[in-house]
């Protein structure tokens, strides 16, 4: 799943969210900033992994338990991020998955990393093994 | 800082992100899942975080490295949700804050909870003790 993330859509985010740092909003603030031009708000990115989860990869039914998130670089506007979901652990005894997640840019470099953990549709087991 | 969750919310950040999962979108869908009825992402409420983070504390200039998310409870439409956000460490060696981040509903349960990792303003440390 990969999007181009446009003026509008950070704008629309900061609004929808409240967050209006200007590193996000002020061209001008922005270029005095480490970045040097406005970034994507890092959340932002993390709503294109939530998308590959909850449409893709397990997709409807699952629920969300956990997402870590590490911010590795900024997103520019126009940056054309690209969120990427695979399988690392399926429990054996619950149907609870541990998915990497990630978000790379046009140049293949990671910008957003980090680990998505959901409970798969139907009931959870409530057999003798107890554990976590 | 409070914001209550309404269809329009859920609706837009769905466009925003492509996470059209009929659970934050479809009634009937939403009425068959465990949760009885629509809810709003998960990540959603993280936007409400890092609105705190990027305007209060610790406020424009810090640079978000890291956050984690355990989604606690559903948040459904019509829900009052608030951020709170707490200083948890500094570290004395560099620039760098953690948070205690979470959001609770009109009820005062805790619907999402995690830590915020952000490098405060200023260049990094560059000095003799090099470590992690």
């Amino acid at each position: 799943m990969t999007r181009v993330v446009t003026p509008e859509d950070v704008e629309a985010f900061a609004r929808l969210t409240g967050d209006d740092n200007p590193v996000h909003l002020d061209e001008s603030y922005a270029a005095g900033t480490r970045f040097g031009r406005r970034i994507a708000h890092g959340i932002f990115a993390a709503g294109l992994i939530s998308a590959v989860l909850g449409t893709k990869l397990p997709g409807p039914g699952a629920v969300y338990l956990h997402q870590s998130l590490d911010f590795k670089l900024p997103v520019f506007l126009g940056d054309a991020v690209t969120a990427e979901v695979t399988v690392a652990q399926v429990r054996p005894d619950k149907p609870i998955v541990t998915l990497d997640t990630r978000c790379v840019n046009q140049d293949g470099a990671v910008v957003l990393s980090g680990q998505a953990v959901l409970l798969m549709g139907g009931p959870p087991e409530t057999g003798a093994r107890g554990g976590t």
